[in-house]
Protein backbone atom coordinates (compact mmCIF):
# COMPACT_ATOMS: atom_id res chain seq x y z
CA UNK A 1 0.00 0.00 0.00
CA UNK A 2 1.15 3.49 -1.00
CA UNK A 3 2.93 5.41 2.38
CA UNK A 4 -0.04 8.16 1.58
CA UNK A 5 -2.51 5.66 2.05
CA UNK A 6 -1.38 3.92 5.13
CA UNK A 7 -0.91 7.66 6.70
CA UNK A 8 -4.63 7.95 5.82
CA UNK A 9 -5.48 4.62 7.27
CA UNK A 10 -3.75 5.80 10.00
CA UNK A 11 -5.57 9.18 10.90
CA UNK A 12 -9.25 7.29 10.43
CA UNK A 13 -8.24 4.66 13.08
CA UNK A 14 -7.39 7.43 15.30
CA UNK A 15 -10.68 9.01 15.14
CA UNK A 16 -13.03 5.93 15.30
CA UNK A 17 -14.00 5.53 18.75
CA UNK A 18 -15.15 2.30 21.33
CA UNK A 19 -17.83 1.23 23.27
CA UNK A 20 -17.31 -1.53 25.15
CA UNK A 21 -20.23 -4.12 25.72
CA UNK A 22 -22.74 -2.50 22.75
CA UNK A 23 -24.89 -3.21 21.22
CA UNK A 24 -23.95 -6.38 24.03
CA UNK A 25 -21.99 -7.61 26.58
CA UNK A 26 -18.65 -9.15 25.74
CA UNK A 27 -18.43 -6.90 22.03
CA UNK A 28 -16.62 -3.92 21.44
CA UNK A 29 -18.03 -1.35 19.30
CA UNK A 30 -16.33 0.32 16.65
CA UNK A 31 -17.66 3.65 16.23
CA UNK A 32 -16.76 4.64 12.94
CA UNK A 33 -19.85 8.23 13.89
CA UNK A 34 -16.53 9.38 15.34
CA UNK A 35 -14.34 9.48 11.90
CA UNK A 36 -17.41 11.42 10.49
CA UNK A 37 -17.27 13.95 13.29
CA UNK A 38 -13.62 15.13 12.29
CA UNK A 39 -13.62 16.32 8.88
CA UNK A 40 -9.67 15.40 7.93
CA UNK A 41 -10.52 12.04 8.98
CA UNK A 42 -13.93 11.49 7.30
CA UNK A 43 -12.00 13.22 3.81
CA UNK A 44 -9.00 10.56 4.55
CA UNK A 45 -11.73 7.51 4.76
CA UNK A 46 -13.62 8.80 1.45
CA UNK A 47 -10.12 9.02 -0.13
CA UNK A 48 -9.32 5.69 0.54
CA UNK A 49 -12.29 3.93 -0.15
CA UNK A 50 -12.22 5.57 -3.44
CA UNK A 51 -8.52 4.74 -3.87
CA UNK A 52 -9.67 0.94 -2.73
CA UNK A 53 -12.74 1.06 -6.02
CA UNK A 54 -10.20 2.51 -8.36
CA UNK A 55 -7.55 -0.13 -8.49
CA UNK A 56 -9.80 -2.75 -8.80
CA UNK A 57 -9.78 -4.31 -12.14
CA UNK A 58 -12.39 -4.98 -14.04
CA UNK A 59 -13.29 -1.56 -13.13
CA UNK A 60 -16.93 -1.60 -11.52
CA UNK A 61 -20.14 -0.17 -13.42
CA UNK A 62 -21.75 0.28 -10.41
CA UNK A 63 -22.00 0.34 -6.57
CA UNK A 64 -23.62 -0.87 -4.09
CA UNK A 65 -24.10 0.19 -0.71
CA UNK A 66 -26.47 -1.89 1.72
CA UNK A 67 -28.78 0.30 4.45
CA UNK A 68 -28.53 2.20 6.34
CA UNK A 69 -24.71 2.98 6.96
CA UNK A 70 -23.27 2.11 3.96
CA UNK A 71 -25.67 4.81 2.08
CA UNK A 72 -23.06 6.82 4.00
CA UNK A 73 -20.01 5.73 1.90
CA UNK A 74 -21.38 4.02 -1.52
CA UNK A 75 -22.17 7.65 -3.00
CA UNK A 76 -18.64 8.76 -2.45
CA UNK A 77 -17.27 5.89 -4.18
CA UNK A 78 -20.37 5.77 -7.04
CA UNK A 79 -19.82 9.09 -7.64
CA UNK A 80 -16.10 9.38 -7.46
CA UNK A 81 -16.27 6.58 -10.32
CA UNK A 82 -19.07 7.98 -12.41
CA UNK A 83 -20.97 4.81 -11.61
CA UNK A 84 -24.85 4.15 -10.68
CA UNK A 85 -25.28 4.02 -6.83
CA UNK A 86 -27.95 1.27 -5.94
CA UNK A 87 -29.63 0.72 -2.57
CA UNK A 88 -30.04 -2.63 -1.20
CA UNK A 89 -32.97 -1.88 1.31
CA UNK A 90 -35.12 -4.06 4.14
CA UNK A 91 -38.21 -5.21 2.76
CA UNK A 92 -40.86 -2.57 2.05
CA UNK A 93 -38.81 0.50 1.83
CA UNK A 94 -38.39 0.52 -1.86
CA UNK A 95 -41.02 1.33 -4.37
CA UNK A 96 -41.71 -0.10 -7.59
CA UNK A 97 -41.31 -4.19 -8.72
CA UNK A 98 -38.24 -5.28 -6.79
CA UNK A 99 -36.10 -8.90 -6.52
CA UNK A 100 -36.44 -10.32 -2.58
CA UNK A 101 -33.90 -12.47 -0.70
CA UNK A 102 -33.97 -13.81 3.26
CA UNK A 103 -31.38 -13.83 5.36
CA UNK A 104 -30.59 -14.93 8.98
CA UNK A 105 -30.48 -13.15 11.70
CA UNK A 106 -29.11 -14.21 15.71
CA UNK A 107 -33.15 -14.80 15.77
CA UNK A 108 -35.65 -15.24 13.34
CA UNK A 109 -34.43 -13.68 9.65
CA UNK A 110 -34.86 -10.17 7.81
CA UNK A 111 -35.38 -9.72 4.13
CA UNK A 112 -33.07 -7.78 1.65
CA UNK A 113 -34.50 -5.75 -1.48
CA UNK A 114 -33.23 -4.04 -5.12
CA UNK A 115 -34.98 -2.68 -7.63
CA UNK A 116 -35.23 -4.30 -10.68
CA UNK A 117 -33.25 -2.77 -13.64
CA UNK A 118 -30.77 -1.40 -11.32
CA UNK A 119 -27.97 -4.26 -12.02
CA UNK A 120 -27.77 -4.90 -15.50
CA UNK A 121 -26.84 -8.33 -16.90
CA UNK A 122 -23.12 -8.52 -17.05
CA UNK A 123 -22.35 -5.31 -14.87
CA UNK A 124 -19.12 -5.69 -12.57
CA UNK A 125 -20.27 -4.56 -9.14
CA UNK A 126 -19.04 -3.09 -5.65
CA UNK A 127 -20.54 -3.85 -2.23
CA UNK A 128 -19.83 -1.51 0.18
CA UNK A 129 -20.87 -1.27 4.03
CA UNK A 130 -19.44 0.00 7.04
CA UNK A 131 -19.17 -3.27 8.55
CA UNK A 132 -18.60 -7.08 8.17
CA UNK A 133 -19.83 -9.07 10.97
CA UNK A 134 -22.14 -12.40 10.74
CA UNK A 135 -21.52 -12.17 6.17
CA UNK A 136 -25.44 -12.37 6.53
CA UNK A 137 -26.52 -9.07 5.39
CA UNK A 138 -23.48 -9.01 2.94
CA UNK A 139 -24.36 -12.38 1.40
CA UNK A 140 -27.76 -11.49 0.87
CA UNK A 141 -26.41 -8.70 -1.32
CA UNK A 142 -24.10 -10.99 -3.24
CA UNK A 143 -26.67 -13.02 -4.13
CA UNK A 144 -29.49 -10.23 -5.23
CA UNK A 145 -26.44 -8.69 -7.70
CA UNK A 146 -26.08 -12.46 -8.72
CA UNK A 147 -29.67 -13.04 -9.45
CA UNK A 148 -30.12 -9.95 -11.72
CA UNK A 149 -27.41 -10.77 -13.66
CA UNK A 150 -24.24 -8.91 -12.35
CA UNK A 151 -20.94 -10.17 -10.91
CA UNK A 152 -19.55 -9.02 -7.40
CA UNK A 153 -16.35 -7.97 -7.77
CA UNK A 154 -15.76 -7.44 -4.62
CA UNK A 155 -17.61 -6.45 -0.61
CA UNK A 156 -15.74 -3.33 0.86
CA UNK A 157 -15.98 -2.34 4.29
CA UNK A 158 -14.48 -0.51 7.01
CA UNK A 159 -14.17 -2.63 10.05
CA UNK A 160 -14.65 -6.28 10.41
CA UNK A 161 -15.27 -8.03 13.44
CA UNK A 162 -12.88 -11.28 12.10
CA UNK A 163 -14.01 -13.37 15.26
CA UNK A 164 -17.46 -14.12 13.93
CA UNK A 165 -16.21 -15.77 10.53
CA UNK A 166 -18.58 -13.63 8.17
CA UNK A 167 -15.73 -13.43 5.55
CA UNK A 168 -16.19 -17.36 4.79
CA UNK A 169 -19.75 -17.06 3.93
CA UNK A 170 -19.38 -14.61 1.53
CA UNK A 171 -19.67 -15.44 -1.92
CA UNK A 172 -16.97 -13.31 -3.36
CA UNK A 173 -13.53 -11.61 -2.13
CA UNK A 174 -14.28 -9.23 0.86
CA UNK A 175 -11.31 -6.55 1.54
CA UNK A 176 -11.52 -5.08 5.02
CA UNK A 177 -10.00 -0.83 5.94
CA UNK A 178 -8.91 -1.33 9.12
CA UNK A 179 -7.42 -3.90 11.09
CA UNK A 180 -7.82 -3.99 14.96
CA UNK B 1 -31.17 30.90 -8.93
CA UNK B 2 -27.72 30.84 -11.43
CA UNK B 3 -29.37 29.60 -14.75
CA UNK B 4 -26.38 26.48 -14.52
CA UNK B 5 -27.66 25.50 -11.10
CA UNK B 6 -31.22 25.50 -12.69
CA UNK B 7 -30.27 23.03 -15.43
CA UNK B 8 -28.99 21.10 -12.53
CA UNK B 9 -31.87 20.71 -10.97
CA UNK B 10 -33.95 19.52 -14.48
CA UNK B 11 -31.11 17.01 -15.16
CA UNK B 12 -32.30 15.55 -11.37
CA UNK B 13 -36.17 15.94 -11.78
CA UNK B 14 -35.90 14.35 -15.51
CA UNK B 15 -33.92 11.19 -13.39
CA UNK B 16 -36.93 11.02 -10.61
CA UNK B 17 -39.00 8.52 -11.34
CA UNK B 18 -42.95 8.40 -9.76
CA UNK B 19 -44.48 5.08 -8.25
CA UNK B 20 -48.05 5.84 -7.93
CA UNK B 21 -50.07 3.94 -5.20
CA UNK B 22 -47.12 3.82 -2.89
CA UNK B 23 -46.40 3.40 0.21
CA UNK B 24 -49.83 3.20 -0.46
CA UNK B 25 -53.07 3.89 -2.36
CA UNK B 26 -53.19 7.64 -3.50
CA UNK B 27 -49.25 8.38 -2.46
CA UNK B 28 -47.48 9.40 -5.79
CA UNK B 29 -43.82 8.36 -4.61
CA UNK B 30 -41.41 10.21 -6.37
CA UNK B 31 -38.09 8.32 -6.24
CA UNK B 32 -35.13 9.75 -5.46
CA UNK B 33 -33.57 6.35 -6.48
CA UNK B 34 -33.53 6.70 -9.71
CA UNK B 35 -31.04 9.83 -9.91
CA UNK B 36 -28.28 7.89 -8.18
CA UNK B 37 -28.68 5.30 -11.03
CA UNK B 38 -27.83 8.13 -13.22
CA UNK B 39 -24.39 9.20 -12.70
CA UNK B 40 -24.85 12.72 -14.03
CA UNK B 41 -27.72 13.38 -12.52
CA UNK B 42 -26.69 12.15 -9.14
CA UNK B 43 -23.41 14.27 -9.48
CA UNK B 44 -25.47 17.35 -10.26
CA UNK B 45 -27.54 16.70 -7.23
CA UNK B 46 -24.46 17.07 -5.17
CA UNK B 47 -23.72 20.02 -6.68
CA UNK B 48 -27.53 21.56 -6.04
CA UNK B 49 -27.32 20.63 -2.56
CA UNK B 50 -23.46 21.82 -1.76
CA UNK B 51 -24.14 24.97 -3.88
CA UNK B 52 -27.32 25.79 -1.17
CA UNK B 53 -25.07 24.91 1.40
CA UNK B 54 -22.47 27.79 0.75
CA UNK B 55 -24.34 30.20 0.07
CA UNK B 56 -25.99 29.94 3.75
CA UNK B 57 -24.91 32.41 6.23
CA UNK B 58 -23.65 32.32 8.28
CA UNK B 59 -21.68 29.33 7.58
CA UNK B 60 -22.83 25.64 8.62
CA UNK B 61 -20.60 24.53 11.69
CA UNK B 62 -22.14 21.03 11.27
CA UNK B 63 -24.43 18.88 8.88
CA UNK B 64 -26.87 16.60 10.69
CA UNK B 65 -28.06 13.93 8.37
CA UNK B 66 -31.05 11.66 9.08
CA UNK B 67 -31.04 7.97 9.10
CA UNK B 68 -31.41 6.38 6.41
CA UNK B 69 -32.24 8.59 3.32
CA UNK B 70 -30.47 11.72 4.69
CA UNK B 71 -27.28 9.20 4.99
CA UNK B 72 -27.17 9.13 1.19
CA UNK B 73 -27.03 13.10 0.53
CA UNK B 74 -25.54 14.43 4.47
CA UNK B 75 -21.63 13.31 3.55
CA UNK B 76 -21.18 14.83 0.48
CA UNK B 77 -22.31 18.45 2.22
CA UNK B 78 -19.85 17.86 4.99
CA UNK B 79 -17.14 16.62 3.04
CA UNK B 80 -17.39 19.50 0.52
CA UNK B 81 -17.77 22.01 3.03
CA UNK B 82 -15.31 20.51 5.27
CA UNK B 83 -17.39 20.25 8.85
CA UNK B 84 -18.61 17.52 11.06
CA UNK B 85 -21.32 15.28 9.56
CA UNK B 86 -23.68 13.90 12.74
CA UNK B 87 -26.20 11.54 12.15
CA UNK B 88 -29.54 10.71 14.08
CA UNK B 89 -30.78 7.46 13.96
CA UNK B 90 -33.88 5.46 15.58
CA UNK B 91 -33.49 4.28 19.55
CA UNK B 92 -31.38 1.75 19.99
CA UNK B 93 -28.77 2.26 16.85
CA UNK B 94 -26.46 5.10 18.11
CA UNK B 95 -23.37 3.74 20.68
CA UNK B 96 -22.39 5.80 23.95
CA UNK B 97 -24.10 8.08 25.52
CA UNK B 98 -27.34 9.78 23.39
CA UNK B 99 -30.04 12.59 23.94
CA UNK B 100 -33.38 11.41 22.69
CA UNK B 101 -36.35 12.87 21.09
CA UNK B 102 -39.87 10.88 20.32
CA UNK B 103 -41.53 12.27 17.43
CA UNK B 104 -45.80 11.02 15.82
CA UNK B 105 -46.04 8.16 13.43
CA UNK B 106 -49.43 7.93 11.81
CA UNK B 107 -49.68 5.03 14.42
CA UNK B 108 -48.04 5.58 17.87
CA UNK B 109 -44.62 7.13 18.09
CA UNK B 110 -41.11 6.44 17.54
CA UNK B 111 -37.79 7.90 19.03
CA UNK B 112 -34.61 9.95 17.54
CA UNK B 113 -31.41 10.05 18.82
CA UNK B 114 -28.54 11.77 18.63
CA UNK B 115 -24.89 11.02 20.23
CA UNK B 116 -23.80 13.87 23.30
CA UNK B 117 -20.83 16.19 22.55
CA UNK B 118 -21.63 15.76 18.59
CA UNK B 119 -23.02 19.37 18.26
CA UNK B 120 -21.08 21.45 20.58
CA UNK B 121 -23.23 24.72 21.85
CA UNK B 122 -23.13 27.57 19.56
CA UNK B 123 -22.75 25.81 16.67
CA UNK B 124 -24.90 26.72 13.43
CA UNK B 125 -26.42 23.49 11.87
CA UNK B 126 -27.94 22.28 8.46
CA UNK B 127 -29.93 19.49 9.00
CA UNK B 128 -30.28 17.11 5.39
CA UNK B 129 -33.04 14.74 4.56
CA UNK B 130 -34.23 13.23 1.24
CA UNK B 131 -38.20 14.03 1.87
CA UNK B 132 -40.37 16.57 3.91
CA UNK B 133 -43.61 14.53 4.96
CA UNK B 134 -45.47 15.36 7.90
CA UNK B 135 -42.38 17.08 9.24
CA UNK B 136 -42.55 14.70 11.99
CA UNK B 137 -39.08 13.61 11.54
CA UNK B 138 -37.59 16.95 10.98
CA UNK B 139 -38.73 18.87 13.65
CA UNK B 140 -37.37 16.08 16.31
CA UNK B 141 -33.75 16.35 14.81
CA UNK B 142 -34.67 20.13 15.35
CA UNK B 143 -35.38 19.63 19.00
CA UNK B 144 -32.32 17.25 19.27
CA UNK B 145 -30.00 20.09 17.65
CA UNK B 146 -31.39 23.09 20.04
CA UNK B 147 -31.11 20.89 22.98
CA UNK B 148 -27.17 20.35 22.40
CA UNK B 149 -27.47 23.87 22.42
CA UNK B 150 -26.78 24.41 18.20
CA UNK B 151 -29.00 26.87 16.31
CA UNK B 152 -30.65 24.81 12.75
CA UNK B 153 -29.69 27.52 10.40
CA UNK B 154 -31.95 25.54 7.92
CA UNK B 155 -33.66 22.15 6.75
CA UNK B 156 -32.72 20.87 3.54
CA UNK B 157 -34.72 18.30 1.41
CA UNK B 158 -34.76 17.20 -2.01
CA UNK B 159 -38.63 16.87 -2.49
CA UNK B 160 -41.15 18.14 -0.08
CA UNK B 161 -44.92 16.54 -0.09
CA UNK B 162 -46.33 20.39 0.67
CA UNK B 163 -50.18 19.06 0.76
CA UNK B 164 -49.11 16.94 4.53
CA UNK B 165 -48.15 20.75 5.88
CA UNK B 166 -44.64 19.62 7.59
CA UNK B 167 -42.94 22.80 6.94
CA UNK B 168 -45.04 24.77 9.14
CA UNK B 169 -44.19 21.89 11.85
CA UNK B 170 -40.83 22.48 11.05
CA UNK B 171 -38.67 25.17 13.82
CA UNK B 172 -36.87 26.71 10.95
CA UNK B 173 -36.36 27.19 7.94
CA UNK B 174 -37.16 25.00 5.13
CA UNK B 175 -35.43 24.87 1.47
CA UNK B 176 -36.81 22.12 -0.87
CA UNK B 177 -34.54 21.69 -3.84
CA UNK B 178 -37.24 20.26 -6.19
CA UNK B 179 -40.82 21.30 -6.99
CA UNK B 180 -42.90 18.86 -8.34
Amino acid sequence: MPANLEEKINIVKAAITSHPDFPKKGVIFRDIFGALLQPAAFAALRDVLVAHARQLSPRPDAVVALDARGFLFGPLIALELGVPLVPVRKRGKLPGAVRSVQYQLEYGQDTFEMQDGSISKGQNVLIVDDLLATGGTMSAACQLVSEAGGTVLGCLVIIELAELGGRQKVPAPVTTLLEF
